[in-house]
Protein backbone atom coordinates (compact mmCIF):
# COMPACT_ATOMS: atom_id res chain seq x y z
CA UNK A 1 0.00 0.00 0.00
CA UNK A 2 0.73 3.29 -0.99
CA UNK A 3 0.46 4.09 2.13
CA UNK A 4 3.20 2.10 3.72
CA UNK A 5 5.49 4.17 1.42
CA UNK A 6 8.20 6.45 2.79
CA UNK A 7 10.84 8.32 0.86
CA UNK A 8 13.13 9.72 2.73
CA UNK A 9 16.04 11.38 0.56
CA UNK A 10 19.70 9.60 0.83
CA UNK A 11 23.04 11.09 -0.38
CA UNK A 12 24.26 10.22 -4.12
CA UNK A 13 26.15 11.25 -6.64
CA UNK A 14 25.45 14.56 -8.78
CA UNK A 15 22.51 14.24 -11.22
CA UNK A 16 20.99 11.44 -9.10
CA UNK A 17 18.42 11.56 -5.82
CA UNK A 18 18.44 8.59 -3.89
CA UNK A 19 15.48 8.01 -1.35
CA UNK A 20 14.87 5.12 1.40
CA UNK A 21 10.91 3.65 1.36
CA UNK A 22 9.85 0.31 2.72
CA UNK A 23 6.81 -1.13 1.65
CA UNK A 24 5.26 -3.62 4.48
CA UNK A 25 8.10 -4.02 6.29
CA UNK A 26 11.16 -4.24 2.99
CA UNK A 27 13.33 -1.80 2.96
CA UNK A 28 14.67 -0.65 -0.41
CA UNK A 29 16.21 2.70 -2.08
CA UNK A 30 15.09 4.02 -5.03
CA UNK A 31 17.57 6.01 -7.45
CA UNK A 32 16.33 8.83 -10.52
CA UNK A 33 17.60 11.62 -12.23
CA UNK A 34 17.62 14.56 -10.07
CA UNK A 35 15.95 16.47 -13.08
CA UNK A 36 13.24 13.56 -14.75
CA UNK A 37 12.34 14.76 -18.53
CA UNK A 38 8.87 13.14 -17.43
CA UNK A 39 8.04 9.79 -16.18
CA UNK A 40 10.82 7.12 -16.84
CA UNK A 41 11.14 3.68 -16.83
CA UNK A 42 12.36 1.53 -13.88
CA UNK A 43 15.19 -1.01 -13.05
CA UNK A 44 15.10 -3.49 -10.59
CA UNK A 45 18.65 -4.16 -9.13
CA UNK A 46 18.94 -7.60 -7.26
CA UNK A 47 21.88 -8.02 -5.07
CA UNK A 48 24.29 -10.84 -4.80
CA UNK A 49 23.93 -13.34 -1.93
CA UNK A 50 25.69 -11.69 1.53
CA UNK A 51 25.33 -8.57 -0.08
CA UNK A 52 22.62 -5.16 0.57
CA UNK A 53 20.77 -2.74 -1.12
CA UNK A 54 23.03 -0.16 -1.04
CA UNK A 55 26.34 -2.35 -1.92
CA UNK A 56 28.89 -0.10 -3.68
CA UNK A 57 28.77 -2.14 -6.73
CA UNK A 58 24.82 -1.94 -7.07
CA UNK A 59 24.47 1.58 -5.90
CA UNK A 60 27.29 2.50 -8.80
CA UNK A 61 25.22 0.67 -11.46
CA UNK A 62 22.00 1.88 -10.26
CA UNK A 63 23.25 5.91 -10.18
CA UNK A 64 24.68 4.89 -13.75
CA UNK A 65 20.96 4.33 -14.93
CA UNK A 66 20.04 7.47 -13.56
CA UNK A 67 22.61 9.44 -14.99
CA UNK A 68 23.36 7.84 -18.41
CA UNK A 69 20.30 7.32 -18.92
CA UNK A 70 17.51 9.17 -16.74
CA UNK A 71 15.82 5.47 -15.34
CA UNK A 72 14.72 5.24 -11.86
CA UNK A 73 16.45 2.08 -10.46
CA UNK A 74 15.00 0.28 -7.47
CA UNK A 75 16.33 -2.27 -4.82
CA UNK A 76 15.74 -4.01 -1.83
CA UNK A 77 17.07 -5.56 0.80
CA UNK A 78 16.49 -9.81 0.28
CA UNK A 79 15.05 -11.98 3.27
CA UNK A 80 17.75 -12.10 5.84
CA UNK A 81 19.89 -9.36 3.70
CA UNK A 82 21.07 -5.90 5.08
CA UNK A 83 18.95 -4.15 7.26
CA UNK A 84 16.82 -7.26 7.62
CA UNK A 85 17.28 -10.07 10.40
CA UNK A 86 18.16 -13.26 9.44
CA UNK A 87 15.89 -16.23 10.61
CA UNK A 88 17.10 -19.35 12.74
CA UNK A 89 16.74 -21.79 9.53
CA UNK A 90 18.30 -19.14 7.12
CA UNK A 91 21.27 -18.84 9.71
CA UNK A 92 21.28 -22.83 9.54
CA UNK A 93 21.86 -22.15 6.10
CA UNK A 94 24.72 -19.84 6.46
CA UNK A 95 26.52 -22.01 8.82
CA UNK A 96 26.15 -25.39 6.26
CA UNK A 97 27.28 -22.84 3.68
CA UNK A 98 30.16 -21.80 5.37
CA UNK A 99 31.33 -25.72 6.84
CA UNK A 100 30.80 -26.74 3.28
CA UNK A 101 33.16 -24.09 2.54
CA UNK A 102 35.79 -24.76 4.83
CA UNK A 103 35.84 -28.58 4.45
CA UNK A 104 35.67 -28.12 0.42
CA UNK A 105 32.97 -29.93 -0.05
CA UNK A 106 30.72 -28.94 -3.06
CA UNK A 107 28.82 -25.76 -2.60
CA UNK A 108 25.98 -26.03 -5.27
CA UNK A 109 23.54 -28.12 -3.41
CA UNK A 110 23.54 -26.37 -0.23
CA UNK A 111 23.51 -22.59 -1.81
CA UNK A 112 20.89 -23.88 -4.47
CA UNK A 113 18.56 -24.94 -2.15
CA UNK A 114 19.02 -21.68 0.09
CA UNK A 115 18.90 -19.05 -2.84
CA UNK A 116 15.19 -21.06 -3.96
CA UNK A 117 14.10 -20.87 -0.34
CA UNK A 118 15.17 -17.45 -0.52
CA UNK A 119 13.86 -16.38 -3.95
CA UNK A 120 10.39 -18.06 -3.07
CA UNK A 121 9.97 -15.40 -0.28
CA UNK A 122 11.54 -12.41 -1.58
CA UNK A 123 9.77 -12.68 -5.48
CA UNK A 124 5.95 -11.87 -3.46
CA UNK A 125 7.87 -8.54 -1.99
CA UNK A 126 9.28 -7.32 -5.24
CA UNK A 127 5.57 -7.65 -6.96
CA UNK A 128 4.45 -5.44 -3.77
CA UNK A 129 7.09 -2.93 -4.50
CA UNK A 130 6.74 -2.95 -8.60
CA UNK A 131 3.18 -2.32 -7.24
CA UNK A 132 4.07 0.67 -5.35
CA UNK A 133 6.82 1.79 -7.49
CA UNK A 134 4.44 1.70 -10.48
CA UNK A 135 2.29 4.36 -8.55
CA UNK A 136 4.87 6.70 -8.32
CA UNK A 137 3.99 9.54 -11.18
CA UNK A 138 7.51 9.87 -11.41
CA UNK A 139 7.71 5.62 -13.41
CA UNK A 140 5.93 5.32 -16.33
CA UNK A 141 4.11 2.16 -15.13
CA UNK A 142 2.99 1.45 -19.19
CA UNK A 143 6.71 0.17 -19.79
CA UNK A 144 8.16 -3.35 -19.58
CA UNK A 145 10.47 -3.27 -16.79
CA UNK A 146 13.95 -4.45 -16.55
CA UNK A 147 16.31 -6.42 -13.91
CA UNK A 148 19.45 -7.11 -13.47
CA UNK A 149 21.91 -9.08 -10.34
CA UNK A 150 24.19 -11.84 -10.17
CA UNK A 151 23.73 -15.16 -7.86
CA UNK A 152 21.34 -14.90 -5.80
CA UNK A 153 19.41 -12.22 -7.66
CA UNK A 154 19.25 -14.37 -10.21
CA UNK A 155 17.55 -16.70 -8.74
CA UNK A 156 14.94 -14.37 -7.80
CA UNK A 157 14.92 -12.27 -11.19
CA UNK A 158 14.29 -15.29 -13.14
CA UNK A 159 11.75 -16.77 -11.16
CA UNK A 160 10.33 -12.94 -10.87
CA UNK A 161 10.02 -12.29 -14.64
CA UNK A 162 8.41 -16.03 -14.91
CA UNK A 163 5.77 -14.75 -12.35
CA UNK A 164 5.37 -11.10 -13.22
CA UNK A 165 4.64 -9.98 -16.39
CA UNK A 166 5.39 -6.21 -16.01
CA UNK A 167 9.48 -7.76 -16.69
CA UNK A 168 11.30 -7.35 -19.43
CA UNK A 169 15.31 -7.89 -20.24
CA UNK A 170 16.86 -9.16 -17.36
CA UNK A 171 20.93 -9.44 -17.05
CA UNK A 172 21.75 -12.08 -15.03
CA UNK A 173 24.29 -14.86 -13.97
CA UNK A 174 26.57 -16.93 -11.52
CA UNK A 175 23.46 -19.40 -10.34
CA UNK A 176 23.43 -23.05 -9.97
CA UNK A 177 21.49 -24.66 -12.49
CA UNK A 178 19.28 -26.98 -10.10
CA UNK A 179 16.41 -28.64 -11.94
CA UNK A 180 13.96 -26.09 -10.22
CA UNK A 181 15.90 -22.84 -11.60
CA UNK A 182 16.02 -24.67 -15.05
CA UNK A 183 12.62 -25.41 -15.20
CA UNK A 184 12.23 -22.10 -15.05
CA UNK A 185 14.36 -20.72 -17.51
CA UNK A 186 12.90 -22.93 -20.14
CA UNK A 187 9.59 -21.29 -19.61
CA UNK A 188 11.17 -17.71 -20.12
CA UNK A 189 10.38 -16.05 -23.37
CA UNK A 190 12.18 -12.59 -22.06
CA UNK A 191 15.62 -10.80 -23.95
CA UNK A 192 17.75 -12.35 -21.09
CA UNK A 193 21.88 -11.71 -21.00
CA UNK A 194 23.85 -14.22 -19.01
CA UNK A 195 26.90 -12.85 -17.72
CA UNK A 196 29.43 -15.93 -16.92
CA UNK A 197 32.70 -15.92 -14.78
CA UNK A 198 34.81 -18.16 -16.35
CA UNK A 199 37.28 -18.94 -13.86
CA UNK A 200 34.60 -18.58 -10.74
CA UNK A 201 36.31 -21.29 -7.96
CA UNK A 202 32.79 -21.76 -7.07
CA UNK A 203 30.08 -21.44 -9.55
CA UNK A 204 30.76 -23.94 -11.84
CA UNK A 205 31.04 -23.41 -15.78
CA UNK A 206 28.96 -25.66 -16.49
CA UNK A 207 25.88 -24.44 -14.39
CA UNK A 208 26.05 -21.07 -16.58
CA UNK A 209 26.49 -22.97 -19.69
CA UNK A 210 23.34 -25.27 -18.59
CA UNK A 211 21.02 -21.96 -17.60
CA UNK A 212 21.59 -20.08 -21.20
CA UNK A 213 21.15 -23.43 -23.05
CA UNK A 214 17.68 -23.84 -20.99
CA UNK A 215 16.64 -20.31 -21.61
CA UNK A 216 13.51 -20.42 -23.78
CA UNK A 217 14.14 -17.16 -25.18
CA UNK A 218 14.70 -16.01 -28.99
CA UNK A 219 16.67 -13.40 -27.91
CA UNK A 220 19.18 -14.54 -25.47
CA UNK A 221 22.96 -13.68 -25.30
CA UNK A 222 25.89 -15.18 -23.36
CA UNK A 223 28.66 -12.75 -22.55
CA UNK A 224 31.78 -14.99 -20.36
CA UNK A 225 34.69 -13.21 -18.96
CA UNK A 226 37.95 -14.83 -17.11
CA UNK A 227 37.75 -14.57 -13.24
CA UNK A 228 35.13 -15.01 -10.30
CA UNK A 229 31.86 -13.43 -10.88
CA UNK A 230 33.08 -10.16 -8.33
CA UNK A 231 35.12 -9.00 -11.08
CA UNK A 232 32.30 -8.13 -13.96
CA UNK A 233 34.62 -6.13 -16.75
CA UNK A 234 33.39 -2.58 -16.37
CA UNK A 235 32.57 -2.93 -20.30
CA UNK A 236 30.00 -6.02 -19.84
CA UNK A 237 28.61 -4.32 -17.16
CA UNK A 238 27.97 -1.15 -19.01
CA UNK A 239 27.08 -3.30 -22.22
CA UNK A 240 24.77 -4.76 -19.94
CA UNK A 241 23.10 -1.40 -19.04
CA UNK A 242 23.09 -0.64 -21.97
CA UNK A 243 21.11 -4.07 -23.31
CA UNK A 244 18.34 -2.76 -20.64
CA UNK A 245 18.17 0.13 -21.73
CA UNK A 246 17.63 -0.35 -25.60
CA UNK A 247 14.80 -2.97 -24.70
CA UNK A 248 13.12 -0.19 -22.11
CA UNK A 249 13.59 2.55 -24.61
CA UNK A 250 11.86 0.91 -27.49
CA UNK A 251 8.83 2.15 -29.08
CA UNK A 252 5.81 0.51 -27.00
CA UNK A 253 3.61 -2.53 -29.01
CA UNK B 1 55.96 -3.60 -53.01
CA UNK B 2 54.86 -0.64 -53.27
CA UNK B 3 55.24 -0.88 -56.59
CA UNK B 4 52.71 -3.73 -57.09
CA UNK B 5 49.82 -1.73 -55.16
CA UNK B 6 47.42 0.00 -57.29
CA UNK B 7 44.45 1.38 -55.78
CA UNK B 8 41.34 2.02 -58.01
CA UNK B 9 38.01 3.76 -56.76
CA UNK B 10 34.82 1.12 -56.47
CA UNK B 11 31.36 1.83 -55.19
CA UNK B 12 30.87 2.62 -51.64
CA UNK B 13 28.22 4.32 -49.49
CA UNK B 14 28.14 7.62 -48.74
CA UNK B 15 31.04 8.90 -46.71
CA UNK B 16 32.83 6.25 -47.37
CA UNK B 17 35.73 5.50 -50.55
CA UNK B 18 36.43 1.94 -51.38
CA UNK B 19 39.52 1.16 -53.35
CA UNK B 20 40.87 -2.11 -54.98
CA UNK B 21 44.68 -2.96 -54.00
CA UNK B 22 46.55 -6.02 -55.27
CA UNK B 23 49.69 -7.55 -53.68
CA UNK B 24 52.05 -9.49 -55.36
CA UNK B 25 48.96 -11.05 -56.95
CA UNK B 26 46.71 -10.84 -54.22
CA UNK B 27 43.61 -8.99 -54.28
CA UNK B 28 42.34 -6.80 -51.79
CA UNK B 29 39.97 -3.49 -50.88
CA UNK B 30 40.36 -1.20 -48.70
CA UNK B 31 37.74 1.27 -47.23
CA UNK B 32 38.06 4.15 -45.57
CA UNK B 33 36.40 7.67 -44.53
CA UNK B 34 35.97 10.48 -47.49
CA UNK B 35 37.40 12.83 -45.56
CA UNK B 36 39.98 11.16 -43.15
CA UNK B 37 41.04 13.57 -39.89
CA UNK B 38 44.59 12.29 -40.40
CA UNK B 39 46.49 9.01 -40.29
CA UNK B 40 43.48 6.29 -39.33
CA UNK B 41 43.83 2.92 -37.34
CA UNK B 42 43.67 0.43 -39.56
CA UNK B 43 41.16 -3.19 -39.37
CA UNK B 44 41.63 -6.10 -41.32
CA UNK B 45 38.24 -7.97 -42.02
CA UNK B 46 38.79 -11.60 -43.12
CA UNK B 47 36.35 -13.47 -44.83
CA UNK B 48 34.58 -17.03 -43.87
CA UNK B 49 35.29 -20.14 -45.99
CA UNK B 50 33.34 -20.07 -49.13
CA UNK B 51 33.04 -16.42 -49.03
CA UNK B 52 35.21 -13.38 -50.49
CA UNK B 53 36.39 -9.59 -49.42
CA UNK B 54 33.26 -8.50 -51.28
CA UNK B 55 30.83 -10.71 -49.38
CA UNK B 56 27.87 -7.95 -48.16
CA UNK B 57 28.24 -9.16 -44.46
CA UNK B 58 31.89 -8.02 -44.40
CA UNK B 59 31.06 -4.89 -46.68
CA UNK B 60 28.61 -3.42 -44.40
CA UNK B 61 31.07 -4.34 -41.30
CA UNK B 62 33.94 -2.49 -43.17
CA UNK B 63 32.42 0.40 -44.67
CA UNK B 64 30.96 0.80 -40.57
CA UNK B 65 34.49 0.89 -39.43
CA UNK B 66 34.96 3.68 -41.83
CA UNK B 67 32.16 5.99 -41.56
CA UNK B 68 31.40 5.75 -38.01
CA UNK B 69 35.09 5.22 -36.53
CA UNK B 70 36.58 7.02 -39.37
CA UNK B 71 39.15 3.63 -39.66
CA UNK B 72 40.89 2.22 -42.78
CA UNK B 73 39.23 -1.21 -43.29
CA UNK B 74 41.08 -3.76 -45.60
CA UNK B 75 39.90 -7.36 -47.09
CA UNK B 76 41.81 -9.98 -49.26
CA UNK B 77 40.56 -12.48 -51.12
CA UNK B 78 41.67 -15.91 -48.79
CA UNK B 79 44.05 -18.39 -51.16
CA UNK B 80 41.43 -20.37 -53.79
CA UNK B 81 38.64 -17.71 -52.67
CA UNK B 82 36.56 -14.62 -55.00
CA UNK B 83 39.08 -13.87 -57.70
CA UNK B 84 41.75 -16.26 -56.63
CA UNK B 85 42.26 -19.38 -58.85
CA UNK B 86 41.07 -22.68 -56.68
CA UNK B 87 44.11 -24.83 -56.32
CA UNK B 88 43.48 -28.86 -57.45
CA UNK B 89 44.58 -29.56 -54.02
CA UNK B 90 41.97 -27.24 -52.58
CA UNK B 91 38.99 -28.89 -54.99
CA UNK B 92 40.01 -32.13 -53.81
CA UNK B 93 39.52 -30.75 -49.90
CA UNK B 94 36.42 -28.85 -51.10
CA UNK B 95 34.47 -31.93 -52.84
CA UNK B 96 36.04 -34.10 -49.91
CA UNK B 97 33.74 -31.22 -47.42
CA UNK B 98 31.11 -31.81 -49.89
CA UNK B 99 30.46 -35.29 -49.52
CA UNK B 100 31.17 -35.33 -45.79
CA UNK B 101 28.05 -32.68 -45.65
CA UNK B 102 25.88 -35.23 -47.92
CA UNK B 103 26.41 -38.10 -46.03
CA UNK B 104 26.50 -36.53 -42.36
CA UNK B 105 30.09 -37.66 -41.67
CA UNK B 106 31.59 -35.26 -39.21
CA UNK B 107 32.93 -31.76 -40.85
CA UNK B 108 35.08 -30.83 -38.20
CA UNK B 109 38.10 -32.77 -38.77
CA UNK B 110 38.62 -32.03 -42.69
CA UNK B 111 37.46 -28.21 -42.28
CA UNK B 112 39.96 -28.03 -39.64
CA UNK B 113 42.62 -29.28 -41.79
CA UNK B 114 41.72 -27.71 -45.02
CA UNK B 115 41.67 -24.14 -42.99
CA UNK B 116 44.95 -24.69 -41.45
CA UNK B 117 46.32 -24.96 -45.06
CA UNK B 118 44.69 -21.82 -46.45
CA UNK B 119 45.92 -20.02 -43.12
CA UNK B 120 49.47 -21.60 -43.76
CA UNK B 121 49.32 -19.69 -47.23
CA UNK B 122 47.07 -16.38 -46.24
CA UNK B 123 49.21 -15.09 -42.57
CA UNK B 124 52.34 -14.63 -45.19
CA UNK B 125 49.99 -12.75 -47.84
CA UNK B 126 48.09 -10.95 -45.05
CA UNK B 127 51.89 -9.89 -43.58
CA UNK B 128 53.17 -8.09 -46.95
CA UNK B 129 49.60 -6.75 -47.44
CA UNK B 130 50.00 -5.04 -43.69
CA UNK B 131 53.69 -4.01 -44.75
CA UNK B 132 52.01 -2.37 -47.83
CA UNK B 133 49.13 -0.56 -46.18
CA UNK B 134 51.33 0.62 -43.21
CA UNK B 135 53.19 2.44 -46.09
CA UNK B 136 50.17 4.38 -46.90
CA UNK B 137 50.18 8.15 -45.54
CA UNK B 138 46.37 7.41 -44.43
CA UNK B 139 47.02 4.82 -42.47
CA UNK B 140 48.97 5.54 -38.75
CA UNK B 141 51.67 2.43 -39.08
CA UNK B 142 52.38 3.34 -35.18
CA UNK B 143 49.17 2.13 -33.64
CA UNK B 144 48.36 -1.90 -32.89
CA UNK B 145 45.83 -3.05 -35.70
CA UNK B 146 42.59 -4.66 -35.16
CA UNK B 147 41.06 -8.09 -36.71
CA UNK B 148 38.27 -9.42 -37.26
CA UNK B 149 36.47 -12.20 -38.80
CA UNK B 150 34.57 -15.64 -38.69
CA UNK B 151 35.42 -19.35 -39.61
CA UNK B 152 38.21 -19.63 -41.75
CA UNK B 153 38.79 -16.04 -40.48
CA UNK B 154 39.34 -17.25 -37.00
CA UNK B 155 42.10 -19.67 -38.44
CA UNK B 156 43.92 -16.99 -40.21
CA UNK B 157 42.96 -14.35 -37.78
CA UNK B 158 44.39 -16.18 -34.32
CA UNK B 159 47.83 -17.92 -36.92
CA UNK B 160 48.71 -14.01 -37.95
CA UNK B 161 47.76 -12.39 -34.42
CA UNK B 162 50.69 -15.25 -33.20
CA UNK B 163 53.22 -14.44 -36.09
CA UNK B 164 53.01 -10.73 -36.18
CA UNK B 165 53.39 -8.59 -33.64
CA UNK B 166 51.37 -5.58 -35.07
CA UNK B 167 48.28 -7.01 -34.91
CA UNK B 168 46.41 -6.03 -31.49
CA UNK B 169 42.49 -6.72 -30.76
CA UNK B 170 40.49 -9.58 -32.19
CA UNK B 171 36.70 -10.47 -32.66
CA UNK B 172 37.09 -14.25 -34.00
CA UNK B 173 34.80 -17.32 -33.57
CA UNK B 174 33.15 -20.23 -35.32
CA UNK B 175 36.56 -22.26 -35.84
CA UNK B 176 37.60 -26.02 -35.05
CA UNK B 177 39.80 -26.52 -32.21
CA UNK B 178 42.28 -28.44 -33.54
CA UNK B 179 45.46 -29.23 -31.11
CA UNK B 180 47.12 -26.91 -33.85
CA UNK B 181 45.30 -23.46 -33.61
CA UNK B 182 44.41 -24.80 -30.00
CA UNK B 183 48.27 -24.18 -29.19
CA UNK B 184 48.40 -21.37 -30.77
CA UNK B 185 45.40 -19.75 -28.64
CA UNK B 186 47.48 -20.26 -25.80
CA UNK B 187 50.01 -18.15 -27.02
CA UNK B 188 48.03 -15.32 -27.72
CA UNK B 189 48.11 -12.59 -25.42
CA UNK B 190 46.04 -10.09 -27.06
CA UNK B 191 42.62 -8.74 -26.08
CA UNK B 192 40.17 -11.38 -28.03
CA UNK B 193 36.12 -11.68 -28.79
CA UNK B 194 35.46 -14.78 -29.39
CA UNK B 195 31.93 -15.14 -30.85
CA UNK B 196 29.97 -17.99 -30.32
CA UNK B 197 26.65 -19.17 -32.20
CA UNK B 198 25.02 -21.04 -29.37
CA UNK B 199 23.04 -23.74 -31.92
CA UNK B 200 24.97 -23.51 -35.25
CA UNK B 201 24.66 -27.25 -37.42
CA UNK B 202 27.91 -27.64 -38.51
CA UNK B 203 30.18 -25.84 -35.71
CA UNK B 204 30.31 -27.98 -32.42
CA UNK B 205 29.19 -25.78 -29.42
CA UNK B 206 32.41 -27.27 -27.45
CA UNK B 207 35.04 -26.28 -30.14
CA UNK B 208 33.79 -22.75 -29.41
CA UNK B 209 34.25 -23.04 -25.75
CA UNK B 210 37.79 -24.94 -25.56
CA UNK B 211 38.89 -22.39 -28.07
CA UNK B 212 37.89 -19.60 -25.38
CA UNK B 213 39.54 -21.22 -22.59
CA UNK B 214 42.38 -21.70 -24.37
CA UNK B 215 43.41 -18.67 -25.16
CA UNK B 216 46.15 -17.09 -22.92
CA UNK B 217 44.88 -13.41 -22.70
CA UNK B 218 44.24 -12.19 -19.35
CA UNK B 219 41.29 -9.68 -21.49
CA UNK B 220 38.77 -12.65 -23.02
CA UNK B 221 35.32 -12.33 -23.49
CA UNK B 222 33.14 -14.98 -24.70
CA UNK B 223 29.94 -13.90 -26.52
CA UNK B 224 27.54 -17.14 -27.33
CA UNK B 225 23.88 -15.99 -29.20
CA UNK B 226 21.26 -18.56 -30.30
CA UNK B 227 21.25 -19.63 -34.38
CA UNK B 228 23.95 -20.55 -36.46
CA UNK B 229 27.30 -18.83 -37.07
CA UNK B 230 25.82 -16.45 -40.32
CA UNK B 231 23.34 -14.60 -38.01
CA UNK B 232 25.39 -12.70 -35.54
CA UNK B 233 23.08 -10.81 -34.03
CA UNK B 234 23.41 -6.65 -35.05
CA UNK B 235 24.31 -6.02 -31.50
CA UNK B 236 26.75 -8.28 -31.10
CA UNK B 237 28.65 -7.68 -34.61
CA UNK B 238 28.20 -3.64 -33.56
CA UNK B 239 29.74 -4.03 -29.91
CA UNK B 240 32.40 -6.40 -31.66
CA UNK B 241 33.56 -3.38 -33.87
CA UNK B 242 33.57 -0.92 -30.29
CA UNK B 243 35.68 -3.42 -28.86
CA UNK B 244 38.05 -3.09 -31.75
CA UNK B 245 37.57 0.72 -31.71
CA UNK B 246 38.13 1.28 -28.14
CA UNK B 247 41.40 -0.76 -28.21
CA UNK B 248 42.70 0.91 -31.34
CA UNK B 249 42.02 3.96 -29.94
CA UNK B 250 43.50 4.29 -26.90
CA UNK B 251 46.70 6.12 -25.78
CA UNK B 252 49.80 5.06 -27.13
CA UNK B 253 52.02 3.59 -24.34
Amino acid sequence: MIADMRLEQLPASSGVVARAFSVDGVPGVLWGPEVPLGPTPLVLMGHPGGLHKTSPGLVARAERFARVYGFHAAAIDAPGHGERERSAEDAGWVDRMMAARGSGEALGPIVADFNASIAERAVPEWRCVIDELCRLPGIDADRTIGYTGMTLATEIGLRLADADPRIGPLVVGGAFASPQLTAVARRLRHPVRVLLPWDDPELPREDGLALFDAIGSDEKTLHAFPGPHQRVPATESDDGAWFIARHLLAPRT
